[in-house]
């Protein structure tokens, strides 16, 4: 038996469709048709050679959810739950350790030095080949963890939130956000949508979602998700956004700054938006930026303020996310701007490459 | 080729030696020969029956350290360092899922429902028989996790360590204290004695010691350790007791208590030695001990106390406590007041059941 | 000039309406004319004698919001606003010392021994008289935290938010819950239902409220505020209501249960309900209430559980609370089931005490 | 009755000694006996006019121990123990308003924007004139809050903690480390002394302290108080140093880096020095000091790593430094490396200026 993936063979090349063998599972091993990919900003970056771990070829893809079609033992979801045929599954893109320094003492498994990640550092030139979600289906290893859907669960957008929405959900344990604590959110792509959502759901006071004019939708939908001022980026001065800041939030600055634009300019102009013993937090950084500026004394020292670094997300953050998007309060289908079909992939590449969508979305 | 282990055939009667094929080794796995395994107080329970999680026939030990003798592929320590034959090793007691809710969510892998627990939970009637640490060698599977210790390490201190030590470990992260608080361990025994070391590293300021006026040795240990004073249980009336600690803890009460004695009684009497907004940390209850009773109003709620159990250890508190004791700062050695050979388990059981011994060593 | 106040005379008797004159403002000091004072349940137990702090006669009432009539010098709010006559101010109940241990160095100002707190703890035979809000104005003295309310808030459901609002914030931040984790409250009165609304505020994922079938009001309205699921306690037997909540929880059980019910059988009941490494957070007990039995193998320690008394409230905990009602999320106003005239306080203490209100409200 | 006092008139010229009038006390104040005052390396600065929070004229000193010699009214120590005339005493040099957000809400008073510092923010010009520690007496306002010294207590190494001592305390608190985790502090002042001492005392594994190879004295004295290893900041290259720090720590980095150099050049070195998921605290930065460039995807964002600032301290960073002081565990005595009289504070001054001195202290 044979299936289809859509396979990235040369850096800065469309991905081209290709056929593999289905190799029977092993122990501990679940087969799952994929029913919706989604094209994550990385997934640009990845095509364009510019993450160290990508080997070629490849099945891109680390954003994914189907159903199993096949099993091999018994496997269970986080909550005990056994999967079964036919079962709506979603599950963790990186496979860790578990006893390293990492997993096992610090408890920090996204950072394991041996995690390998569906789609990104698994390449398909040797079987079991099918290890990223721009495929029919999907062959994962024993030590995944599943998490079982709802029959009536948006694939799309769940897909969607096994990165996107885990890493806010990342994003939102670092911030350790406070009943009441105003939240500042730069940039309104898929992270940041998701994290306006996180810190609505977890009890942030007044949201302010920063972005460009030109942002017209995603800033609608950062309203309609729950931002209650929207801060233009592109309007005024550095001085006049900060004084805007300060007039939302009782005088005092943001108590948490969500940086999702990943630009080095964002810091530079924002870190001072901070309030006294508040955060900055960098989730969006998914690449080397160079070098920016920081002022110690006045931007952090003489505020206790931290600055906090995050790296991606693990099974925890994954099953927030999931449980936020089934709480069913947050139109996250609206994220989803573009549809494609698989074989399609280089045009859902294009439209997340030059920023007209918002996520754009694979189904075989 | 064959080797000898200390096997349990029926509860309530001593274990004795038997021989068992040393089977090869799959991939990831590691054969170590056992240098020294400890008595633990639950091996007492276990040989009575007292724990449900037993199969019988059962190679009883938990905590034990050694040398590697054979490895099946590259096999890490915690630290990414490879084992290598003959390196000095120790290794987490317990083999947890990673993909359960409390592996992958909590991040509280002592309560992963799939734990297999080495000597405890693991029978040795089916190969790889050698499953438990009162035994010439250990058959370790892979995801166990390791740790390489140095040369002239003492293997029996480390292997009291690798139980008693890592759930004191696990108690000290209960219990949050802040430097200067003040810290009263009730019980005297290795999990104790642990305690008391661990507060006295991470910034206790008085630590109180609650012991028998016939557990001389065992206090003046604690004393050697760090305890500052010594509350005898069986001396003056619970109301001089609690005001004995008040006067040593200007005027508050402890900061936190540590129950290491797994008594009803000691409940019940030093609740209300909790200072306000302190907490009383229940590491030493590992069987099931019947209902005592709280004044929820006056012990708790009024002066906002934390009354908080605590589960076992994971790798963790396992690699703190070997670093405590590689530290060299504590007089762990004296704990060890009974060595015996494997044969001899049954002398070993007794002195640990009738209390005579702190901890007794096996080496075979 | 001279103003009137309800006095409690004689414990178990009636307040009475009285005149006293109203003195100068010290330095620092402030004149409220008082909108709106809520009924708090622990005035039913002040009022019969039992509460030990309550000296006599005094003017009852600690729940309480108005307009600044009069200041001596400049005064700020908590955000360095300027307070001004005629505007419209909450402030914390309690007066803390700031130079305490609690204080100073826990940070727990709700411990603090030296804490005064109006309608509770000072009379009003001698001057200034004005200590409680049963009266047209409050004299509140230097020391005191302010917030400036918003023109249009609703100053009774304020006033309701300033003692069970504020004892809710502290309880949910005890609770520490994660976005996600299953919240399960016991008993529907205005703590419960400000625990619903912070629950819901705070990324809960199932919220289950505890109740009985003639509570339906009280039900219906944690309905509309968030609870996803109704328990009724005298329905089925104790074992049937676990299952309930493990079939509501992913088979886990609640992340945090939250008891505001106050009664003995309920720990008894319900402290099984909670899911592995959760907590039971006691908020709800205001008086000494006997001993209550618990099983600290089965309940606590096999479950890595978390017992934690909650005491009162601090001026954080009262902004967060302001902030939750101002947020307009939350149908707050259908709280304030009873509305009286100051001169009717014994009939507004007589619905609290039958339980006929779920909050009464005094406006003069 | 007069005494006298050191009184800085005009910056950057040396003080000078001046008579004031003692003035009574009123309800709540203390009058001190200063025993030994000490010279901060901030009084440096304000000396030379660089702290922008200085009046003039001022008796400088905010660090300082003494014994009562007056009070007007009862007066307790922060256990509640009332001050009576002779008791040696020390105090928090900052008075903070407990009614603003940071006092009342985040309970940050360090952030207090109405903190009072003795012998930085108030002047002398008028009564009581005596607010600073380079005096004779000093008189302490209502709201200061005591700790009681026991007879015996070293004035000079009190005073010593009673700033460096308290900040080391919070960078501590900030720092957050387990047991067992590897330390690095940059810069063996006071401040950097203090921090080993908390470090040793609160359970760090590895302690490096970063000097240089003229700081003979300082690192002799830093390896007595625990420091386990000395890097020299003048010898190799940063990535020598990197590669040392590594194999000191197992391969990982520092778990924490407490940055206690307040030079741009020491964060630009050693941030990279941090392990992943660990934190670069930011305690020594007194003055604005320009811009330092950050790369955040190697040093932060790829590493979970967090920046924190660390601004002066409170009331019970005082109290953890003083009990850290009596438990007579370090030699902190050798820190006082010179001992001038009151009138010698330009000589002492001028020690601490080109740091021949670890800290100088002032007797009458």
């Amino acid at each position: 038996m044979k299936a289809k993936a859509c396979v990235l063979e040369e850096f800065g090349k469309p991905p081209a469709m290709r056929e593999f063998d289905v190799v029977p599972l092993a122990a501990g091993e679940v087969r799952v048709r994929i029913a919706a990919a989604c094209v994550c900003g990385s997934d640009v970056h990845i095509s364009a050679g510019e993450d160290p771990r990508t080997p070629l070829p490849i099945i891109l893809g680390h954003e994914g959810a189907g159903r199993v079609t096949e099993l091999n033992g018994v496997v269970k979801d986080v909550f005990g739950r056994e999967l079964r045929e036919g079962d709506p599954v979603i599950w963790e893109r990186g496979i860790f350790c578990k006893t390293c320094y990492y997993c096992a003492s610090l408890k920090q498994p996204a950072l394991c030095p041996n995690r390998r990640t569906y789609g990104i550092s698994v390449g398909c030139a040797a079987p079991p080949h099918f290890q990223g979600t721009y495929a029919e289906l999907i062959h994962l290893r024993a030590g995944t963890a599943f998490i079982k859907l709802r029959e009536g669960d948006d694939f799309s957008v769940l897909a969607a939130a096994s990165c996107s929405g885990a890493t806010a959900a990342h994003t939102m344990e670092q911030a350790r956000i406070r009943p009441g604590d105003s939240v500042m959110i730069i940039g309104p792509g898929p992270l940041g949508l998701f994290c306006a959502a996180f810190a609505r759901a977890s009890g942030a006071g007044r949201i302010i979602m920063v972005g460009k004019r030109y942002h017209g939708l995603r800033l609608e939908l950062a309203q309609e998700i729950g931002a209650d001022e929207i801060l233009y980026s592109d309007e005024g001065s550095v001085q006049d956004r900060l004084a805007l800041v300060k007039s939302w939030t009782n005088g005092l600055g943001a108590n948490c700054v969500l940086d999702c634009a990943g630009r080095p300019s964002a810091m530079a102009e924002y870190l001072d938006a901070v309030a006294p013993y508040g955060s900055y937090i960098l989730p969006g950084i998914a690449v080397p930026s160079g070098e920016w500026p920081v002022r110690p004394f006045e931007s952090l020292a003489r505020k206790n303020v931290r600055l906090q670094g995050v790296w991606v997300s693990d099974t925890g953050h994954l099953l927030s996310a999931v449980q936020l998007v089934q709480s069913g309060r947050f139109p996250f289908g609206k994220m989803i701007t573009h549809k494609f079909h698989l074989h399609e992939a280089a045009a859902a590449l294009q439209v997340m490459r030059d920023r007209s969508a918002i996520k754009a979305a694979l189904t075989p």
